[in-house]
């Protein structure tokens, strides 16, 4: 049997160890052989196919990024089933492993409703797939992005200035409520809450007045309440086009205006998607590569591995792509206690 | 209202992360005056109890170790209720919060049954309490293990060498599981499962055909399956007193006997314990501090509290300290998949 | 006899180091009394003094930032030497250790001109001080930047994309210098050395030939041979005001312009000043702290400790302070060697 | 030109940065060929060469071991110069670079004088070679220590223990000197320096009253004045020989023993050669790779490249394997002036 896998859409720490948890288990139980598509579904569409021997995936657990490469390419906008048929049929593919977001997930699932067989892995730095506990990439990224508050903590203590710290989350706030709660933040902002510039300003006051240096993580789609102006383009680039700039560097010296206290930014940015994955993360990718090959070997076509407490299960990728998972208002009440 | 908090048994990273959740929560939305309890129960014992202010806590949450000492004293050896009963009064103490592992928990819930306000937080680096999904330490314990498995490795394999690494688990398998599946190790031995020292060999030969230098990460508590003699003492120590050496040196040279293949161990130990903990298990502590408030506002003496999913819950103290949270035999087969 | 102390200017991982080596050794062999002057010059300037006792350093070298908190204050802007010997006899102060950068050095110069018992504890994150051979904080800057590029290049590769990143160095190129040789690098921008930025796009093509994501480095103050363009205002901020953008943003758009790779941006910053220094660097700084009460029991005052090969020495400030100490040319060449 | 490459004797961090700079720089400058001998001089006893494409050296600065493997094989056992010589002729190899410690370098010695077109480079992890200033290896030995004591230290602290932590240092005590320093060890034991039990005891005694969790540092190589008798065998293992145990192992029960303070031990062991280098080791171990073909292309036959200040420099290898460099008694008097 030949089995094809593919990682599309942005880079995650883990995609590695799902490569190589899914390779591993093929060829050791089943024999299985692989071909790996290069960068995501563009594999596909330009059958850009190449052998992806046992001795590919050494020590890949630890090692971020995918040795497969990734892209945005949508192959529903490049030949949909016919083309992804015709193209697995040329390298004997029995069954396609996609490991990737909503998008390559359902993409996978329209495939698999034209009878293509194939199984999904989600994939979500920010951790919003519903039907899913957990997806690797995301502890590494509030890692990084906690490791980074510290070290940045320590120079905004001498100097006696707040800090405010851009992490990921465009939709939802898990990076930054997490990043914020492990790092003792005095705010966190994330787009599901509002929160006004006065409060926030509070919560900044409040940790000045205890003698410490205020830092506040926000989420790079979080608006504050009230500001509409911040979704406006801001500011001009080099070439005179609208540049949108982050939401740090927006509310920063709207922090300083206001308190009266030096107010500096850092973006964290690309830094939290790479290096080495954090060992749960490493655990959880490795375990969804190898239950991956066990719905191969199911033929459960159109499914979708899945953490459901400490079990990894199988759901339907109709039921998969559907709702946001959001941080609930109770989650962030539970640390905005912590606030100040 | 005065709450006494008090960390007990060995070291967990996670700890003073607990401690800060507890006293912020209860000093920002109750106006609580805390007390440390030092080094666990022996201060109530001794009464050895100081203010633990605010201030105290910032920080913490990176900062592994308890602030308030730990010891493995047992109040019920010296006092029981009685004796804390009076200390508290003495300190005007309105709540106790015990944070432990299954013998604090277990005296905390006596103590509860003889009237006393007390509530429990879990504590156990190997993952073994059942009344809960996780507990704090245990990510860090792996982190730390995995982080130096991957060290280890690229010795071992300049050197062509087989690298025994023994991590924490005298009962349970957890840790040495997780480092395990993180760091792509070729045998994983753990109490629950027997393995016999050939299975063992078979699966480091099998690994150094394929070119690699194998690695085997062994729980503390495995003993090969048929090896009685690795539970007598082995050999001697400076004081001409049996000396326990670890099972990683018993088991090294066996296997460098029985396949010819250089064998060395590295073990762990108290590093294992030890430094900052993972961005994880600060939410995680830092939710269980918050979350022991809680249960001291709603007067839920007898109870701990527990990750369930992803919520904090609170449990009977009664129904938690039961059951061991083995390693299921389906968790183990899940990896071993992957070895050799 | 009592001694004060003062860290100035920017923060530099190490400054808590060499404040524990100076009360250590005070303290321990000549049982001097320590004050600690806040917030730099400025805490001589409004006379915010502190005891600084023993207990205080504990632990302090693993400690980022300085206890004793930093300004930019310049003491000649606010009463000069008049001031400095009012407040050193209200607090009775025999010493003054002063740890900072070249504006810091130059004031302890002209203090101890005017008769005051000063000496310098040189301090320069960019390691651009000639007097000495080393200075802390580069270690950990180089660090930190060079662990960021290995994070980055893993998701620039998976995303075959260009990686700028922006590290520190206004006006010398070392940071960037030793990071790119660390992180191996296909091309390192630095202020002494003119490249233009036909150059910089033929490394990056050359690297991308040969199947790489290429990855450029580029310190603050490197201005493209040719484009003084790039040294104006970069468009506007949020409040209209000109807007100086770092230099990775401004040639990222210019490479993908001329190459037509895709080509992203990281702006390390203040990331690079904090957290936990090297073990390196916490040598050299206890160190440093230590040798500054060799010169304050000899009274060598107007002298500055300094790093010559592997001894500790003193030189005179007035030495001291003059030259920049820049990269070589030979010692680009020799990295260059490496590029593309 | 073919040049032949290999790496001989202990593994240390850096060894693949150093293949890496010599393999970029002789195929980008001189267009040289490379080959690379397996396991050090055991693959030219054996003829066991293969071709090392510059392909193979891609991301390797970053990682720990060598790609080469290694060996203790002593040329001169197994034909010496004739044999290296026919296997040198076979490849067609024009120089050989040899990168080890003073064994190897020692080899390299001979064999040039007996003609052979052989450079050295030098590595040890000690840093115990007197002809180069430093040795690549010992910053990251010296790192991963200084991070391990950070670890094991909050641990003690919380059990009010004593931690006895034993590293690398046979004959020198550089990485315990430098690792002492960096973690404000209570006192440091190395080889160079006559401590007592006693005094070694006071030093504990000392840090305990100040409350502090006393930390010792001890070389592998070091023996308490005195105490002959901890050189002999420890102990028996598992197969009735005798066992060597660490020197951690012997003096912490006689801390325990003579100050009544519990006292546990950590062995660093193999854990201090592996894993990623630090950026320090990755930039000095790139230029003695790229140094090495400087040699090679001026036919400095017999030549080994040092570190001079910040020069990389050429000493020949009859000047560089004579005299171990060991701690000055100045530079342990500095430290221990911090003891206790």
């Amino acid at each position: 049997m030949t089995i094809g896998i593919l990682t599309s859409g942005g880079d995650c720490p883990g995609l590695n160890a799902v490569i190589r948890g899914a390779v591993i288990k093929g060829d050791r139980i089943y024999q299985e052989r692989f071909v790996g598509i290069r960068d995501g579904w563009r594999g596909i569409v330009e059958d850009d196919v190449a052998d992806l021997p046992r001795h590919d995936v050494r020590g890949l657990s630890r090692q971020g990024g995918t040795i497969l490469g990734t892209s945005r390419t949508n192959p529903f906008e490049h030949g949909g089933s016919e083309r992804v048929r015709e193209v697995m049929q040329r390298h004997s593919m029995n069954a396609l492993i996609a490991i990737g977001g909503e998008g390559t997930l359902t993409a996978a699932r329209r495939l698999s409703d034209d009878g293509l067989p194939v199984v999904g892995v989600p994939k979500t730095i920010d951790n919003d797939l519903s039907a899913t506990d957990y997806t690797f990439g995301f502890d590494t990224a509030v890692a990084i992005a906690t490791e980074s508050i510290d070290r940045l903590r320590t120079t905004a203590e001498s100097h006696h200035r707040c800090m405010v710290v851009e992490v990921m989350g465009r939709h939802v706030g898990w990076i930054a409520l997490h990043a914020g709660l492990a790092s003792g933040a005095h705010a966190v902002l994330i787009p599901e809450i509002p929160v006004s510039l006065d409060q926030v300003c509070e919560w900044v006051r409040s940790a000045q007045s205890r003698g410490r240096a205020p830092v506040v993580v926000v989420a790079e789609g979080f608006i504050p309440a009230g500001e509409e102006r911040a979704t406006a383009p801001r500011g001009l680039d080099a070439f005179g086009r609208p540049r949108l700039g982050g939401i740090g560097e927006t509310i920063a010296p709207m922090i300083e205006e206001q308190t009266g206290i030096e107010t500096r930014t850092a973006r964290l940015g690309h830094l939290q998607r790479g290096g080495v994955p954090t060992a749960y993360d490493r655990v959880l990718a490795t375990r969804f590569g190898a239950a991956a090959i066990d719905a191969v070997i199911a033929e459960r076509w159109g499914s979708m591995v899945s953490l459901s407490g400490e079990s990894i299960v199988h759901v339907d990728l109709h039921a998969a792509t559907t709702v946001l998972k959001t941080v609930p208002r109770e989650r962030w009440d539970e640390a905005a206690i912590l606030f100040g």
